[in-house]
């Protein structure tokens, strides 16, 4: 008898967590594993706005995927992109028309911002997925200070220093406190012409508080970090357009070349090849075992996969979140263990370990279970929960390092511009 | 009476070297400086090869002018391209429009390499100069093993696992052992398809030995390094064409999809606009002052500079290395403020204070006078000299530490692969 071959899409924190328990498994299993990624590397996204705002280098939160399994002499890495899935044939096509077949298949691909839309915004507000959107949003920000000090024209120089983020959750907070600190602390001597002091920085969000995800009590402090901070916030408020460098919300224009996307969320297309049951977001709604409903030897976990909290409510759905993906795709490779096995799947429970969201230097709220804490406490925890996590230990010595020179100094380690098109079109009058 | 203002064009080692003068200047010059550079970042150019070989990232090794030049209030850092210099006018201008009027100039643009008029094979061979150019060169080696891994015909297979080096230089030398290093150590076992240690690497150096600056003796030293790594090494070979994925040298074709260029030396054409005495490569012929021939307010320094060594053989040229760059900025620097004082210049001359290059763990070679060290020793100077000479203090921390954990492991640090484009064709059968 041939090795049962399971397939795995996705190299983010589901799909790593689903080939290490693969790997560990007991060898009467025999399997054969492939994991396949569009890129080389897994990418610790929680810390990816870090890379955005210059504190971190990309090659401190991302870790080659074939180096995390290059152990595993069952597992085989495979760098492409996922073209199609064919759930009756068992196959899955790659971008250079390859076919792979599998029996049992995990699919973790995950999910991108949304636009609502409006994809015309994205080149004008890009949002932050991959290694590259943080590299192009650090050079963007960069070059929005470097333009200011050659620009002679008040508007267009305040133009310039003019950041809009969309979206209060925790990436837009994180992101907008990020820059507020880049501004007011580490580039704040650096200029002769302009003071970076003087930027506005604009968090933009639709509902009635930032981190909604959080206890309104948290949701108010992280407010109040980042007003203190200087960061404008503008609640209930939806924006309508972004044309020209402006963006538009109700009656309220805001000139700013730069403008953020962190609002939205659109799940990989790749849920909808296998199943027809996929939320607005196009998350698969699966079984409570994880698998899909019209197939019972393939199973979505991750941002990918919507997951009911397993009380009655359908509208209680397990948050977007790192341990969320990775107990979901824990979950998901031991249930195709057992199927292996010829035994029955289990029901995927959600074990909820709290929330962690940071604002600055000093600046967090946390929450777990019935605790609530904010301020130096629970940013002390969210470094050290951070740093615990980061795959490599390379890494974590690397963040470490990097951090502890930031706290000292406030300066930053990573202000590089890179990319060929190292130019912004000229602000307009 | 206004401020003197002295422009300095270029960040590289030269210009730094030449602000730091101008910085420590005493008060009674009352000068006022502009530095231009179209990057924000200095640049480390000798470990460059580190970053195109996955060992370090960029951020360890550049580092934003403008921070280098925070406390010099003096200095004003302008991120921006020079389009053109009026030297009876006394202006420059640069990419936006601005002029920028000098009583005092310092061009110090630096060079590229050079196709010697190939210039359709700087798509199928990059060279390595900047940042981006060592991110593209990571991607391609990478992106070569990664293709290997998924492809089934065996002649593409091995078309991918070649590497050629044009130019037998100081960083073709280092990019091969580098290279080699990583196929045999750093990813050997990594992969399920194929074994990177097949690697096959190819350097080829037009002239009859490597590493001509050194003494004949270091030249087998190094050869006989790169040997052990496995580097095949043509030498009098003259590449005639690059297509198709194959490299053209007399009668030997290689098949290759990566190619890399590291020869040839081509000045900025910024030299042509103050002079019309410029060598073949375009690099000006200074007076010994560093002064231009036609404009004594105007000079030049680092490798845009052709200086003779002050005997009387004019073929005698300092080399383009960074500490020539940093001797020549801070004498024309020094010649500037002799100007401003109504004092007559000082001839430059060149303190060789020795060469240095590496091939790999363990084997470099060293040349102080009449010294000549090769192996363990030199191996060590070189990284002792490249840490204390990185610019700041957190690179410095950073350089160490990748250093100390890939020579107690060999795995490297920066196996990313990023850049919109992160596809490479597919290779032809």
């Amino acid at each position: 008898m041939s090795k049962a071959h399971v397939a795995i899409i996705g190299g983010g924190f589901a799909g790593i967590a689903a080939a290490k328990i693969f790997a560990a498994a007991p060898k009467k299993h025999d399997l054969r594993v492939t994991i396949i990624d569009r890129n080389n590397h897994h990418l610790f996204q929680p810390l990816l706005y870090q890379v955005a705002t210059a504190g971190l280098t990309p090659a401190n939160i991302a870790y080659p995927i074939r180096s995390v399994m290059r152990r595993f002499k069952q597992v085989t890495t495979l760098m492409g992109e996922v073209t199609g899935i064919n759930p009756n044939a068992r196959t899955i096509t790659l971008d250079q028309g390859e076919s792979i077949s599998f029996d049992y298949l995990l699919i973790a691909a995950g999910a991108t911002h949304s636009y609502f839309g409006h994809d015309a915004w994205a080149s004008q507000a890009p949002g932050l997925k991959t290694v590259d959107d943080a590299t192009e949003i650090r050079k963007r920000i960069l070059l929005a200070f470097e333009s200011a000090e050659r620009e002679p024209n008040p508007h267009l120089r305040s133009a310039y220093m003019t950041f809009v983020i969309v979206g209060g959750g925790p990436t837009g907070v994180e992101l907008a406190g990020a820059i507020a600190e880049l501004a007011l602390k580490s580039i704040a001597k650096d200029f002769r012409s302009i003071d970076p002091r003087d930027a506005r920085i604009v968090l933009i969000e639709a509902g009635p508080r930032v981190l909604a995800s959080f206890d309104p009590l948290l949701s108010d402090r992280a407010k109040l970090s980042l007003e203190r901070l200087g960061v404008e916030i503008l609640l209930n408020q939806r924006v309508t357009d972004i044309r020209n460098q402006t963006v538009i919300c109700g009656d309220t224009r805001i000139r700013a070349v730069n403008v953020i996307w962190a609002a939205g969320v659109a799940a990989s297309p790749l849920g909808k090849s296998v199943s027809s049951h996929c939320d607005s977001a196009g998350r698969v709604r699966v079984n409570p075992d994880l698998s899909v409903p019209e197939y019972s030897n393939i199973f979505v976990a991750g941002d990918l996969a919507c997951v009911t909290r397993g009380n009655k409510n359908l509208n209680d759905i397990v948050p977007g979140v790192a341990p969320a993906a990775i107990q979901e795709g824990r979950h998901a490779a031991k249930n195709i263990l057992r199927l292996l096995e010829k035994k029955t799947t289990r029901r995927f429970s959600y074990l909820d370990k709290g929330q962690l969201a940071t604002i600055g230097k000093n600046a967090a709220i946390a929450q777990f279970g019935s605790l609530r804490v904010s301020g130096y406490f629970a940013w002390i925890t969210w470094v050290g929960v951070h740093i615990f996590f980061l795959i490599d230990f390379r890494n974590r010595i690397m963040v470490m390092i990097d951090w502890f020179l930031a706290y000292v100094t406030f300066r930053k380690g990573a202000r590089l511009i890179t990319g060929t098109k190292t130019t912004i079109p000229k602000g307009r009058t």
